[in-house]
C-alpha cells in the first residue's frame, strides 16, 4: 500500500467509488460542479486550480470572458464544491512593467511551498511562456520573472525543493495548436534563474498507447508518496477530427524526477459524458488540480471539460498505482 | 433609447426575456423551429432568411438535400415561428444561361427594396460569389448578373439605396473552408455592374476579442436606425478542434455605412445547446435574417443552429447598441 | 421486385419501418446494442463484422482498448443483438512470422465462403493493407497473405467466386487519415496472388452529391441480388470542423463488378442520433456488415457510432434498390 | 497570315530568330536588359510594362526596394532595349485617400486607349486587387477606383473598347502564394463599376499539359489581329520544390472574349537561362509586356526573370498563331 | 574482390576515375550527355533506362513534352554515350483497353529477362502505378496488367526469377509529391498475379543518416554478386526550400532480396554541377538504369540531372561494396 | 564617427570596397573560402564561427557530413581565409552523460570571455536548443547545461558581462523548418540558470521591410561600440518557392540591450552570387561570425552560403551605423 507524504486533509471532497466500476477515476455524481455562466461575464470556466486555504479551499481559475479572452480569477469554496469566484480578473502586481503587462492569461496551477501559495500559469509574453507570482491571501498577487524564454505551456512546480532547488515541470511548445509536446523538469535556486532542463517522457508513438501518440503535458502539482512522486498528467491523440485530450499518470523518482518509475499504458480518464464531449471544445478532459489526504490515501481531481465547463473526479493512490503498475510501459 | 426606422411590424414573433438572464440575445423557448427533415429531401435546413409578406411571412431557406447539395427553397408562414416549406428548389429564370446555370446556391439573404423582393446568395461559377435575383411573389424569379468574381460569400443588400446607390455588404473568400475573412461594402447604380468597393472591418488579431479573430462576415440585412446602420455578423475563433461560430453586432454609420461607430466586444450569442453543439459542423450559430419593429424596438432573430437546424432568438435594439456601447471595440 | 439470391435467414435481428418515415434505412429502437465498456478492457467497440454461426450469430469486432491500440475480438449472440464478446484478443496463427507479426488490426469484415469463415481487416505491415486469414470455428484462426501492398483500407471480399476468381472490394489510402479515396476491384485466383485491378467508383467531386466527395470505401459483404451486387458503402465530406460519415449504396454487374449499374445520389443514413453525433470521433456512421434474408428481402445493417459503440439498423432490398433507382448517379 | 490591327511601329526592338531554333519564342542575346540593381535602391527589377511613348518608348517598371518592398517606377528609352530608370516611386494624385492609401504595389500593365495611358496593378488594399490610374506623360499619375474586391492579380485592359464596354481580363486569387487561378472576362461602361463577369479559361488538370496546372493568368495588353485577340499568358506548374512559371498563348474572340479559339497545349517559352533558372524566385519566367509592329507582324515581349531581372523576347504573329493551330487544345 | 554474375560488356562506357576524388562515384567530364531539348517537341528528357541491344545499346527514356506531359520513347546508341532518340511516343499495344488507355508514364526502368526486354514504369492509372510491357526490338511493345493498385512508384525488375518467381521492387506513395515511401519486395509467377509482398528498407529518421530521411527508392535494375544483390537507389531529405534527392546503395540476400546485408550511411553521390542544382526541380540526381561489365567490375550509372536532362557517371562494384562496409548501417 | 570598443586586431582580413559599390557589405573576391568538400567526409561546410587566437584565428566549423549529419569541427587559419580544418568532429568532454549525450549538433558561435573561449550552437536534446561549451585551446571542450528548454536556435553570448550577468541573444524556434522567430535577451549569473526574458525585436510584417516579415535570428557575437551594441542578424521571406535568407543589422542599448535604438529597413546582403543562389538551400547568406578591429574600424563576415559552403564579406562600424540611420525603422 502507497502512502502519501504530506498533511491531512479531513474536508478533502469525496464520494465512495460506484460498485463494478472498472476504470481507477471516476466523477462526481453531480457534475459539472462550476457552470460555464458562474461569473456575469464568463463563456467557460475550466483548466482551474485548487488548494486547501484556512477551514476551506481556495483557487485560481481559468475564466473565459464574453470576449474569449482568457484570464485568472480568485474564487473560494468552504467544501471544494461548491465555489463561488470573484467577478473581478485578479489584479497582479509586478515590479517590472515589461514583465506584468498582460497578454493572456490560461490554464493556472497553484501550490504552497513554505509558506506561500505561488500560481503559475501559461503567460502570454511575444508568445506562450510561463508565468509565476505569489500570494499570501488570493487577493494579493506578486508577479515573479517568466521562468523560461517562449514557447512554453503547463508550468508545474513540485510542493516542495529537490536537492535544494525549486523545480518545475513544463511542455515546450509551439504558438499554435501544438502537434507535440514532451515533458521536461526544470530547477532554479531562486524561482529567477532556471537551467538543468532534463527530459522526463516522451509521447508514444506506437499502437501500444495511442492515447497519448501526439502530446503530454503535466497537470495537477505532484503528488509526494513513499514510492516517488505521483503525477497525473494529459495526453492526446489526433483523430480525423481533431484532437482528444484524455488523463493518464507516472511515478518518478524522489530525488531524480526526471527518471520515470512507472507509467500508464491505459488511460485513466477519457472524455465519456455529454458535457465532455461537447462544448467549445469537443471531446476534452483536461486535468489541472488535485487535492489530497495523506491519511486516507484520497485524491480529489478538478478538471477542465471540453474547455467550457469545471468537473470533479475522485480516485486514491492506491488505484492510480495499481494501475500504474498493472499496465505499465515506463 | 435608440429608433428604428422602418415599418411596424406588429406580429413579429416574440417572448420576452427570462428573469436574470445576462446576456442580451435569449432563445425561444421551442428550439429549434425548423427540424432537419421538414421536407422530405432535406439533409438539414438552416443559415435562412425571412421578411414580412403580406399578412405573415415569406422566406428563402437553405435546404441541403440528402445528397447534400445545397440550394433555396421558398416557404410562407403566419406567424413566423410554424413555416411550410415548398418541397421544390426555386426555379430561377436567368436571360443569360451561362450565369443561370446552376452549381450550388447557399446561405441566402432576403430584402426588400422599393417594391420587389431581392434575394442574395452564395452562387457557384467557377468558385463561390454573390448571385442576386429578385421577386414580386416567391414564386417567380428572376436571376442577374453576379455581383463580383469569385470568390465572395454572404453578400448582403441594404434595404434602401444609400447616396442613390444600391449597397452591398459581402466577405470575400477563397475556394474552400475560407481561413480569414473581412467586411466590405460596395456599390451599383443599378445592381448590374458593381464598384466603389469599401474595407468596413477586419477580424481582431488579439486576445481581447479572440471569438472573431478568424473570419467575420456580415449576417442579416442591416436594420436602420436614428443611431446608424445596426448590423448583427458571425465572427470564428479556430479552436484545435475546428471553428467556433459565434455572433457580434455593430453600428455603421448612415451615410457612410464603412465607418464603424461602435462594435461588441464581447459576443451577443455563442453556441450553448445541444442543437447548437452538435450536428453537421459542431459550434455554430450562423445568423443570416432579421424582423424587427419599429414602434417597439424588437428583434427577432433567426439563425443556423450547427449547420443542421433553424433557431430563432429575440432581442432588443436598446439591447443591443447598450451592451455595444458597454463593450465597444470600435 | 428484387430478389436476394442466398440462403434464408428466419432469424435476423428486425423491426418494422416506423410510419411515415421517410429514409430507407431505419435505427433498432434500442441502439446501440454493444456499449463502450462491454468487455472490461476496452475504450470502445464498433466498426465490426457479424455472420450466421450454427443456429446463431458470431462475429469479430474492433474493440480499441484503455491504451486506444486496435485489435479484433470474437463474439457471439443467439439473436445478433445482445453480444457476448470475448475478453481476449483474437490469436491468429500465421506460418510465416513476417506476414503474423501483429502492428495494430481495425475494421474486420467477415464472410463464408464456401465452408470457411474469412477474415479481412486493416493489418499493420509498415503501413495500412489488407490481412486476411481464415476460421471454422471463430475460436482457431489462420492468417493468409496479406491480399496488397500498403497502403489499403476496407478491403471487402465477395462471398463466391467470380468467373473462377476470388474477388475483393477495397479503398487505396494514404498513411494518415486519408483525404481522398475510390473503390477498386481485384481479382485472385487462389487468395493468395492478386491483379487485375479495375476501378469501380470515385468520389463525386460535384455539389450534386457532396456527401460523397472526399473518400468513398466499401462497407459490408456485397449482398447478390437478381439485378446484380448490392454494396453499402461510406462516403466522407469534409466540412470545416472535420470529416463526417455517411452512407449509400449502389448495384454493381453481376459477372463485371466493377461496372456500376446504379449508384445513390441521395444517401441512405447519415449521423442524426447523440451517439453518432458525439463520441470519440464525432458525426461517424459507419456499415461494416449485413444480414440478409432471401425469402423476405429483408437486410439487418450493423455500423460503428462515433467510432465509439456499435448500432444495429434495418432496410429491405428493395427500399434499397427503389431508392438507387430513384435517386439514381450511375 | 494573321494579320495584327493597329499601328505600325518602326522601331520595335528585333533580333531575327536563331537558325534551327525550334520554338516559337526566341531570347535577346544580351539578356537581361535591366540588372537587379538598376536604380540604387532596387533589391530586383521585373514583371514590368512598356508602351511606344513619343519617338521612343516609356514604361512602368516593378522596382522591389532593398526592403524588399515593392512598388512602381516610371522610366524612358530611345529604344526599348537600354532603359533609364527613374529613382523616384510613381507619385499617384487620387481623389479618394482611402484608395489612394498605399499598401503596396506590383507587376503593372500599361496600355494606350484613346488619348490616355492606362495602368493596371496588383495594389494592396485589405489584400491583393486591380488598382487602375491613367497617365499622359508618365510623370503624373491619376489613380481611378479599384477594379474589383479582393483578392485578384493580373487585371490586364484590352486595348479599345469591346461593344462599348471597357474590357478586362484577371484572375481571381487568394491573399498569398496562391495555389489555383483561372482567367476571367469583365466589362464596365465607364472604368469605374465592373460586371458581366465571364470565365475565360481553366488550369488544365491532366497530363496532356501539366504545365499549365495550378494556376494562369493574363500576361500582355492583348494584341488585336484580324483572327481574334492574341494573348500571352503565363501558367504554373506545382513541382515538389516550388512553382514553375512558364508562357503560352491563346486566340479570343474579337466581339466575344470569353471564347476561346485556340489556346498552347505546348508553352511558348520556359525558364532555361541562368538568369531565369536562379533567383530570389528560381524557375521563372513572367511576362508583362509585349510591343507589336502591325506592318511586320512583329513582337517584342518583355518578361520578368527569376523575380529578379527584366528580359527581351521576340516573336511574330505568325508564330504564335501557327504554334497554337499546331498543337491546339481549345 | 567481389563478382558482378552476368555477362561481359566489352564496350561500357567508361573513364577512369579522377586522382584524388574521394566519393566511390564519379561524373562523365562531358556531361550532361543528354540535352533537354534532344528531341523537337521535349522540355527535358532524365530519369531514363539504358540496355545492352545488339551490337550497341538501346533504351526507354522520359520526355516530358513542350506540354509538360510525360511520356515514354525508345532511342539507340552505338557507345553508350550518344543518343538517338525517336521523336515518336512509343507506341504500346494492350490487349485491354481499359489499361492499354494512357494517362501519363514515367521514369522507366528496362530489363532483359530470359528472351524479353521487360519495361517497367509509373503508370497512371486512377493515381500512378506499375506499368509494365515487353519488347523484342524497341520498336513493337506489349502491354501487361499493372502489377499493382495505385499508388506506386519506382517498380523495378530483378534480371531473373528467384526461387521460380518474377520479382520486383517498388515505392507505394500517395497520389502526390509524396512525403513518404520505404522500399518493398513482390514476386508473382507469371507477371500477371502479384503476392507475397515485403518489406525491405524504410527511410532512417535519425541525423546519423538525414540525406535519405524523407523517402527512398529503387533505382536501377539489381545486379548481381557473389556477395548479394547490389542495388543503387534514391533518398530524399526535405529542406525548408524542398526536396534534395542524393543516391546510396545497398546489398541484399541472394536469395531473399527483402534482407538487407549492407547499406550505406554515407551517400555515394549528391548534386554538386550547376546541371543538378538548377533547372525544372533543383538539387536532384535520380539514378534509373546501370551498366556493368562482370569481367571488369565496372558499372556506368544513368542519372536524372534536375528533372531536366541526363548525365552519366561511373563506379565498379569494389567501390561501392567497399564503401558500404565502411560506411554501413545495415 | 562609431567607435569599436575592444581590442586593435591588425591582421584582420581585409580588401578595400569596389568602386561605386552601392551596399554596405561587399564580398572577398575570391570566395567561398571554404569549399564543400574542404575535409574528406563533409557534404557541405557553413555556417560556422571564428575568433583571433593566439597569433593568428581558430574556429568551430558546422560541417554536415556525407550522410548529412550536422556536428561541429575545429579549425585554424594563419590569416582567416585560409583554413586547415580537423578531420575529426570535436570531441566534447561533459560531466552529465544526459546532457554530453549528441543529437546532433549545428551554427555555432564562438566568442571569448574573460581568459575562455567559449561555444554555443544548436543542440539536439528532445528538440533544437542552446548548447554551451567553454575551452582553452579549441582541443578539448567542456560542455556545460543546455541554457535553455527546447525548442531553441541561434543562442548569440556577448562578449562580455553585463551589469553583472552573461548575456545572450537567442529565436525560441519549433521543431522543424520554424516559420516564425523573434529575437529575445537572457541573463545568466553563472551560465548554468538562465533568467530575466526580454523580448528585443519582431519580424517585420509589412511591405515595408518584407525581407525579415517570416523569421529573424541573431548572427555574429554583438560587437561593442561607443553608441551601443551592433548586432548583424538574418531575416527570412517566404516566396512561393521557399525561404529567402537575407541580412540586417542593428544598434542596441549598451546596459539594456533589450532597447533597440536603430535597425535596417533596408537588408544590407541579399543572396546574389551563384554559390549563395544554388546549393543545397538556394537563396541563402547566413552570418555567424564577425572579426572587428576597433583601431580601422573594420569588420570582416563570415557566412555561409546556400547551406553549402562558406563565405567571407567586408563592411567597416560606419558603414553599418549610417546604413542604420539612413534606412531606420526602430
Amino acid at each position: 500500500m502507497a502512502k502519501i507524504i504530506g498533511e491531512e486533509l479531513k474536508n478533502i471532497p469525496w464520494q465512495d467509488k460506484p460498485k463494478g466500476y472498472h476504470l481507477p477515476v471516476w466523477r462526481y455524481d453531480n457534475n459539472p460542479i462550476i457552470d460555464r455562466h458562474a461569473i456575469s461575464t464568463s463563456n467557460s470556466i475550466f483548466n482551474s486550480a485548487v488548494v486547501p486555504f484556512k477551514d476551506g479551499f481556495a483557487g485560481v481559475f481559468r475564466c473565459d470572458s464574453l470576449a474569449v479572452s482568457m484570464d485568472l480569477h480568485a474564487g473560494f469554496s468552504n467544501d471544494g464544491i461548491n465555489w463561488k469566484i470573484d467577478e473581478e480578473i485578479i489584479d497582479i502586481e509586478c515590479a517590472d512593467s515589461e514583465i506584468g503587462k498582460r497578454e493572456y492569461r490560461y490554464d493556472p496551477r497553484v501550490v504552497k511551498i513554505d509558506d506561500k501559495y505561488y500560481v503559475s500559469w501559461c503567460n502570454g509574453y511575444h508568445g506562450p511562456t510561463i508565468g509565476l507570482a505569489y500570494t499570501d491571501d488570493f487577493k494579493k498577487f506578486t508577479q515573479l520573472e517568466n521562468a523560461f524564454l517562449p514557447h512554453n505551456r503547463n508550468g508545474v512546480l513540485f510542493p516542495r525543493k529537490i536537492n535544494g532547488k525549486y523545480a518545475m515541470l513544463s511542455r515546450p511548445s509551439d504558438t499554435g495548436h501544438t502537434p507535440f509536446g514532451d515533458i521536461f523538469y526544470s530547477e532554479s535556486p531562486d524561482l529567477e534563474y532556471w537551467g538543468h532542463h532534463r527530459h522526463v517522457m516522451s509521447t508514444y508513438k506506437g499502437d501500444e498507447s495511442a492515447w497519448q501518440s501526439t502530446k503530454i503535458g503535466p497537470g495537477p502539482v505532484p503528488i509526494e508518496t513513499d514510492e516517488g512522486w505521483l503525477i497525473i498528467y494529459h495526453g492526446v491523440l489526433t483523430s480525423c477530427n481533431g484532437f482528444i485530450y484524455r488523463v493518464g499518470c507516472a511515478l518518478l523518482d524522489i530525488d531524480e524526477p526526471y527518471k520515470v518509475l512507472h507509467r500508464t499504458r491505459f488511460y485513466i480518464m477519457a472524455p465519456e459524458e455529454s458535457y465532455e464531449l461537447t462544448g467549445d471544445v469537443p471531446n476534452v478532459v483536461f486535468p489541472c488540480a488535485a487535492l489530497s489526504d495523506s491519511k486516507s490515501g484520497r485524491i480529489a481531481l478538478y478538471y477542465g471539460c471540453a474547455d467550457t465547463v469545471t468537473g470533479l473526479a475522485f480516485t486514491t493512490v492506491d488505484e492510480l498505482i495499481n494501475w500504474m503498475k498493472k499496465y505499465d510501459m515506463a
